[in-house]
């Protein structure tokens, strides 16, 4: 991919967009980023993905979109009378699921990046998620796509660099854009709030630590070839 | 199409959302209408909407999406600095766009319709617009649609009964209703928010008017056959 042009990163302060925030400074010479709060019971996020853009010297923009969480108070992050769901049920997703979410936050990202003269957009959403949330998939996103341009009448390209990587891939990844200890000591993923390695208990802390647990191993075989 | 489930209605209180919601009420058991704030210059049109909305019976839930007016300042509706363009420019959208707001609308609607278990939406957007705004394009109704269904792992339904409407065929549309004289008296349509015939001279006026002529006089011409 040429570097060029500008990028606007769907940012968060966790694993998965840092990850994003770094491989689009690599691919393009202009990277801004975009976070969204929507009553997430830890805004400790926001001031986490600040510090992260900050530092990283990206143009670091909040918009609030709490509206989607008065829409729909079925979900445990932002509904404090909700325990969290720590499994998935069989039969449906997690109570952790915010619905439309993705797809509000790329459509503001969208309008946002296009004021500015921006067409490309990062996201890191996965399909190698565990909870295969129906926002997360390829399909969705390629949709959005298309959708997007046709509203605008633009020609936006969304990119999604973890796509097909689990989570020990996106450790791999982070290694290789030079930023591993930066996601390790200083990233947010832990629904508890917790910093780093989190609670250890929430399902983004088990999930996040058993990627590393994974990668680590990989890399060590490797090293003592 | 039979009557049946229910059905939620992108309703502003103008001549079409205002067709539209008599529409649903012939086609569906039950209708909820929602509204959206977003910077507009006249709030009027919210109070308009809400006692269209109260005295037809119809569930009236008012959401602020203003966020969409702070991404983009380019549009005379929302930005009191820019004076609107009364005619189409020749490379471009009329200022009165705002970028992406149908798809905004849509996407809030659909998530508040899912909480309250309706999939069916309904929306005034029609090709037949002066303006061809993109996001009143049926091929973009369409994306959307399976966006909108990829998103949330659901089957909505998207309806637009004035997609391939003139504005004279609008009118005759809520003659067919029963609510001709309610539309013409009732709702605003006016850039200058002045309610029924408005001020005369913005485009949105015009092109009411016009219509109105084309329809009465195809009418008068019918009734004196």
């Amino acid at each position: 991919m040429k570097k060029s042009n500008a990028a606007m990163v769907c940012f968060s302060g966790g694993q998965d967009s840092t990850t994003c925030l770094f491989w689009a400074k690599k691919h393009f010479s202009r990277v801004e980023a975009v976070c969204f709060t929507y009553g997430q019971k830890h805004s400790k996020e926001v001031e986490v993905a600040r510090q992260i853009a900050g530092d990283a010297d990206v143009p670091f923009q909040l918009l609030d979109v709490s509206l989607i969480s008065q829409l729909d108070q079925n979900c445990s992050l932002v509904n404090p009378q909700l325990a969290m769901d720590e499994e998935k049920p069989a039969d449906s997703y997690p109570n952790t699921f915010v619905p439309g979410r993705n797809m509000v936050f790329l459509t503001f990202a969208a309008i946002l990046a296009r004021s500015k003269g921006i067409f490309d957009l990062v996201t890191g959403v996965s399909e190698a998620d565990f909870s295969g949330y129906p926002d997360c998939r390829d399909t969705f996103i390629r949709s959005l796509n298309v959708t997007l341009n046709l509203a605008m009448d633009e020609q936006f390209v969304i990119h999604t660099p973890l796509m097909n990587r689990d989570k020990s891939e996106v450790w791999e990844l982070s290694d290789q854009l030079g930023v591993f200890d930066l996601v390790r000591t200083r990233t947010l993923t832990c629904y508890n709030g917790i910093i780093a390695d989190g609670c250890g208990h929430c399902p983004a802390c088990k999930l996040r630590k058993h990627g590393l647990e994974e990668y680590l191993k990989r890399r060590g075989l490797k090293d003592n070839r």
